[in-house]
């Protein structure tokens, strides 16, 4: 069929702008898409690390040439008593702001504080105005951002049936409660068209009330082609429904420190001395194999959802895991992922006007830029925290300090504003400051769908 | 004289927005005015730490109601090969940056890293054309920011003749030996209409070269009236020149925590409990007396240039100051000054459209907005640094952490950009990022001037 020759043709071709674009004078309809981003943990501190390191201290990334920056103010309510904020978040409640519209509790997927009431989602709201919507992330795709655009937990430790289980984290939630079971159970019971990440683990438990049938099986049932590799990945032809997992759980990271080397303790000598780390460089992480870019898993979204109006949600998972852990040059091969798929979905958007991008991240994280040796390094002082020396690409040193708490395991959010990028033919009119829960309405209005009007 | 009637008629109702219009009006002039605030330190943690103390969690400061953002990279080079760059600035090289739009290395005013040469400031540019100046700051008027944008000396210690002289850190600065003196020197023989700030005892010092004349007295000499009360200020009538120095060197803040609390370092019984300091709200700073406000003193330094073309600093210096010590509620305190400040300059803006209003800081600080118990407080973590648990307004508790280095002394900057703001006709012309020298390029573009064709 000329329909299926012309997808055909636009895989081929799909890295070059020219080619959306000759696709989308041949199709000349205008259905709105939005492209939403999420830096997970991404704020200014990271980007500006990511920046010095990839493009050097007077370059550029892709980020930075978006025309339009806003600041997205964070807000979370205690679960204890919902009129009272707490001023650090988590990636559960942050996302759920952005794919409900409302301010939750910390942990929460898609429901509301105190009350555990279900809210409807975009990708929801989209579907059932027939719209496409897709989900790609380099975490497992029940993690917390993509759980909270097409689930509803009361924790979002409930990835799978396993967790769920007797003393699991949800009761409320299991089927046999009458809730809509686990993370996994409801994505593969979901009307999202393209779902693709790391979390196989997940889809290979018995589903609930099942004896032998996994979640996978279910996916199945529902109409899900379920994927595993690259291979199949770039010859995946658009139609239907996709499922594809590409790891047990978080995919691994493109970059680690020289060596495996990462942000230590500063020793001291006898006399008080501070012993800094040895300065590494980044290197390609080994252990990284065939496992999908996020850039190739963009490109096959984008490739199954070109021809309709759709909301298509894409995390960069591990700015934030390998802040907690630790790992600045994982930091930054996770942020050149994102920018580097920026740079093919803007290549998507300028050949599609009707598409709005925005960029953002859900909550700040523990990672600070600091001097390579502290101003009082002459009276021996030295971060109390974790820290590494980085050696960039144009001969300098950079300091990375993380210290939000004493523990050896990992690193705290922290509060701050986060960043807000935005490209399209919209992206003047939003303001210079928003809450995290206008990106929702922002998203909604470009679509042409209306919340529903009952409030939760 | 009508001319005096109508400015006797203005300060008399300064405060009111509409008093602003009426002059406008009556002038019809459309002379080009830039003010630039530099909240100093002053990043997006310093912003959000405000914010939900100030105005709540869901509230807005008057800096986050500015249309049009920005973020600005900070660059610096070595001073020992300048072709190579550090990551982390201080307020001297930044603020050249900002006032000369060149990059250069840490510590030096208005100079060229490496060779140490003079690099015309925009004030000097400003008033060879014929325009108004002034600088208006909460700290000395000799630091590192205020400085910047009127001398050149290659250290920024060098702020008066004592710092000069035999042994001291500018010795090619030295008048004897065919420099232009220190900051202060510089500061009394310069052509700036108006400046305002601490730093008295910089100018109590005999000048170089003299037996008994003070930096004071050369001030006057060329010209400046010098006032140091809050009741001089008040009654001030333009004209002339003027130096109004109302502290010793740094300003007192307005606030500080309740007793005088401030952050501490997080302690543990002999089970290895972390034993979290007690939460505290801000209260006003005793020492704080009769001060002048940074509103205040801009609302002299407006109604001393009002009436010309002008490009008018104005810092809030001990944001950056507060949170090198470790004390948030003199951060938060002092960032309400420089948002009360931000009020009153929009309210002059919004009178006379020919002004460009700039609002950003110099570098990234220390400080960051934690939880008020770490994520892994179950397992005893809690800040390797100094810690404060604020009370705040709304009935929350918020967590500063302050732990770039464990100094008992001072923290240290961070390398993050910084947020530009902007309100203006030319406003929406600014890029989303930009370098820390475009301010300078965007300031002189505004008021028609044209940088000297000569490189430094």
């Amino acid at each position: 069929m000329n329909k299926l020759a012309l997808v055909a043709g636009l895989l081929a071709v799909l890295s070059q702008a020219s080619a959306w674009g000759q696709d989308a004078q041949a199709r000349g309809s205008a259905a709105p898409k939005v492209i939403l981003i999420i830096g997970d943990g991404m704020d200014q501190q990271q980007i500006t690390i990511a920046r010095d390191y990839l493009a050097g201290y007077d370059g550029r990334l892709t980020l930075d040439t978006l025309p339009v920056r806003s600041s997205v103010q964070i807000q979370t309510l205690a679960e204890e008593d919902p009129r009272v904020p707490e001023y650090v978040a988590d990636s559960a409640n942050t996302a759920t702001s952005m794919a409900t519209g409302i301010v939750t509790s910390a942990g929460r997927i898609g429901t509301t504080a105190g009350t555990d009431l279900d809210v409807a989602t975009i990708m929801e709201l989209a579907a059932a105005a027939g719209l496409g919507t897709g989900i790609v992330t380099t975490s497992s795709v029940t993690d917390a951002t993509p759980a909270s655009f097409v689930a509803h937990v009361s924790n979002r430790l409930c990835e799978g049936p396993r967790s769920m289980a007797a003393g699991g984290n949800c009761p409320a939630d299991l089927k046999a409660n009458g809730g809509k079971g686990s993370i996994a159970e409801q994505i593969a019971a979901s009307r999202v068209d393209v779902v693709l990440g790391g979390g196989e683990r997940y889809f290979a438990q018995v589903a609930e009330g099942e004896t032998k049938r996994t979640v996978r099986d279910l996916a199945a049932a529902n109409g899900f082609r379920v994927i595993g590799t690259a291979a199949e990945l770039a010859s995946l032809k658009p139609g239907g429904k996709v499922l594809g997992l590409f790891a047990p759980s978080t995919m691994p990271v493109q970059w680690r420190g020289a060596g495996g080397a990462q942000a230590e303790r500063v020793k001291h000598d006898e006399s008080g001395r501070a012993l800094l780390p040895e300065p590494f460089p980044c290197e390609p992480n080994p252990d990284y194999g065939a496992t999908p870019p996020l850039a190739a898993m963009t490109r096959a979204a984008l490739a199954h959802l070109d021809r309709r109006a759709f909301v298509l949600m894409i995390e960069s998972a591990s700015i934030d895991k390998q802040s907690h852990v630790r790992r600045p040059c994982g930091q930054i091969g996770e942020l050149k992922q994102l920018d580097d798929t920026l740079k093919l979905v803007l290549e998507y958007a300028a050949a599609h006007p009707e598409t709005l991008v925005l960029v953002t991240a859900d909550h700040s994280q523990a990672a600070q830029l600091v001097p390579e040796t502290s101003w009082l390094a002459g009276m021996n002082a030295a971060s109390p925290g974790y820290f590494a020396r980085i050696r960039t690409p144009e001969g300098a040193i950079m300091g990375v300090n993380y210290a939000t708490n004493d523990s050896t395991l990992q690193e705290d959010h922290t509060g701050a504003d986060v960043p807000l990028f935005a490209y399209g033919a919209e992206a003047n009119e939003i303001p210079a400051t928003v809450r995290q829960t206008d990106i929702f309405r922002i998203m909604m209005r470009h679509l042409g769908l209306k919340a529903p009007s009952a409030g939760p």
